[in-house]
């Protein structure tokens, strides 16, 4: 089982928008530059996140793409969900209820106890997932993180790309 | 991210194969019967769970598959990565050392905090898994499952294909 490679993109530029000012935003292209991805392809997985209300779009000269809640109500869960969907990576057949050694119907009218189990490791695991914000991950950052982010993706430090004049007196 | 479809089959498999008398075995051609599973590939699968080391594969005209240890010492996690590998379903391909936003060397000795909070959770699952036996899973099923699954299965409530003798006294 192999999550989308675009789950380390996402995760990525999620986490980068979580280091901007509140409201900053960044371009699909200042994404794709500050990692070296392809940038249309990445646009594109962008919008799965806007889809799925991670982030927001906004239009205009300085429009691009900032986080569409706080960066502590944003989980890591939310993001891979956004690209690989929710689904449990086990799929029950029910073979159960096939061939020789066929179930009873009446033994059938509670989940396979094997389906179940596989659910509940799919729970653990997606239950770890939604413990880690974006903000607890950029709280864990050197403190010399943030700025850099700032200056390198959106080419000043201070400065988030939300208006001129927020970005000159945003600067920290 | 997907389990393979066969993923299904060898935890059924297995699951039935520890409803025997111990020491007791089912041949590839018995259990594709039992489940409706084409019978050449299941036989290929089963193979996955010898080389784990889950099963042991026995020959002459009463050959067939069998635990390779006690059913309380076999758990999901190992048949799961017998079919499917033990590796993260999350690949890291370390981005965070490219283009605009490179890190500097010296911040990349510890892995990526992005690619360790997605390992934490591929542990959540396989701890999971690795909580559940086959003996477990045998102890919850109804009384009457295990004397069922041996006469479906092997031809025999208690006969489970180690010999005549052996088949005649294990009835239960």
């Amino acid at each position: 089982m192999k999550l989308p490679v675009s789950t380390e993109w996402l995760l990525h530029c999620a986490t980068s928008l979580a280091q901007l000012e509140t409201g900053g935003t960044a371009s699909a292209a200042q994404l794709a530059q500050y990692f070296d991805l392809p940038a249309a392809y990445l646009a594109k997985q962008l919008q799965a996140l806007v889809k799925a209300g991670v982030l927001a779009a906004t239009t205009g000269p300085r429009g691009g793409f900032r986080l569409a809640r706080p960066a502590s109500e944003i989980t890591l869960l939310h993001i891979v969900e956004a690209v690989d969907g929710a689904s449990s990576p086990y799929e029950c057949r029910e073979i159960r209820k096939q061939g020789r050694g066929a179930l009873p119907a009446e033994e059938c009218r509670t989940p396979c106890l094997i389906a179940a189990k596989m659910a509940d490791a799919h729970e653990a695991w997606r239950r770890n997932l939604a413990a880690t914000t974006l903000a607890g991950i950029v709280a864990e950052l050197p403190p010399s993180a943030p700025p850099r982010t700032r200056q390198r993706l959106t080419g000043a430090a201070g400065a988030t790309g939300v208006s001129g004049a927020a970005g000159a007196a945003g600067a920290s």
